[in-house]
């Protein structure tokens, strides 16, 4: 069972064929991980003051659309951590009208930090325990 | 080679990280595979008129992130149909600032009719071949 | 009183100054309208099916910016009618972070309805006493 | 005559009425103020780092939708400083399709500081004549 938030299709989130446009799925997909996030008690201010890093840079994404959606439509967006590496974790995201499944997703995320040499790069931080912990997730064998 | 169009980065377009929120990357894409239908001549609304063909709802995406783009950089956007089935085909499309890449993605799409039984649902119809050739693609042998 | 949203500001709607940038304001304004319009029971497609009228298109639009909004700020939205002409009327929108005022606008919208010379166009129609009374707006005095 | 720019109408920009869903003219009228101070070589980041200054945060803004633009059309987006005050500055934009005037409207923005006993809060800075100057404005008398 991952997060779930509630809410509607705006007129404005959809195209002249009258169904959501699509890159608005990935723009609910980062609320959900926001969302997933604030739920557990994570927070990127915080984060970001006491440990140098910033969170959570996309590296991979993607979508199947499996039924449109429409104004006024009220989804269900599910979120979860489902997959906890080294340096990358992946949150799966289920979106449904009712019973009905609209799309489905997922985000592979990193933990960034200013790189010394060049503070305007990042680098990769490695993943800590904890963070899969209060995420829910569980790290992957190693 | 693909259909090729330019654009800069607007400063709405990014977060408050200060680089592209990511879903603009994905209306990005859609913008790309407009322009090159587009650029083969191949109109929606004529499509429709002609064919009662809705041109061409999505099944499926993805994106890998590889380096950010912020606001005021020229990317250029290489769009391209890479794979043409029975009833999906695939647009791939790659985004760079200069030469340095920033964003590599795909959309599947289909061509959708309206179902005799129900108006308000899609069906989906075989692909025609004049279709793959007039966007420069090779249908899958069969 | 109008009629009253709520709902939180996302990452992915503020900008590299960190705040919301402006036009998710209009964004909100127009959720607002579609809101208080459900609320009453006017339905777009219902009006449009039984009347043949286009409901309700812009012609001016307004906002003042009094303070900024931030990532998960919980807004609430004020939206209602307040003035209600022969062929326009106004839809009055206050914005406040708790009692911390936001932004405050306003949209001025029409009815519209093919053209019967070019139905690709639109003519301006005279607005129903019926509908002022069902947004809970009183008619100009003629 | 202001600084100019073109661009066409996605099909994303676009609503369920197949026209530009109207926040996104406001979308535009940021892209045309950051293209004008490009274009007479205002730069934020240098701003920033020269003055302590946050330009240019919004006040006021609207836009009066006279014609619509739909998907493909390409705009010539015009801007242009036509006010400037001891802490306020006005951008005038004009959007037309060819000859055909779509929309029109302004954005008030001031130059912002942060303030010494709260950094997190703006202060509002007085306009440098020199500013003007490089807008091709002409400050109010005093």
């Amino acid at each position: 069972m991952g997060h779930q938030i509630q809410f509607s299709v705006d007129f404005g989130d959809c195209d002249p064929a009258g169904i959501v446009f699509y890159p608005n799925f990935y723009r609910w997909f980062d609320r959900g991980t926001h969302a997933l996030a604030h739920s557990v008690g994570l927070n990127m201010a915080r984060l970001r003051a006491e440990h140098g890093w910033i969170c959570w840079p996309l590296v991979d994404t993607g979508a199947r659309f499996i039924s449109p959606a429409k104004p006024g439509d009220l989804l269900t967006l599910e979120s979860q951590v489902t997959q906890w590496g080294r340096k990358t974790f992946r949150v799966t995201h289920t979106l449904r009208h009712g019973e009905r499944l609209v799309c489905e997703g997922f985000e592979v995320r990193i933990i960034g930090a200013p790189r010394e040499d060049d503070p305007d790069k990042l680098r990769t931080v490695e993943l800590p325990d904890w963070m899969a912990r209060q995420f829910g997730a569980t790290p992957d064998p190693r």
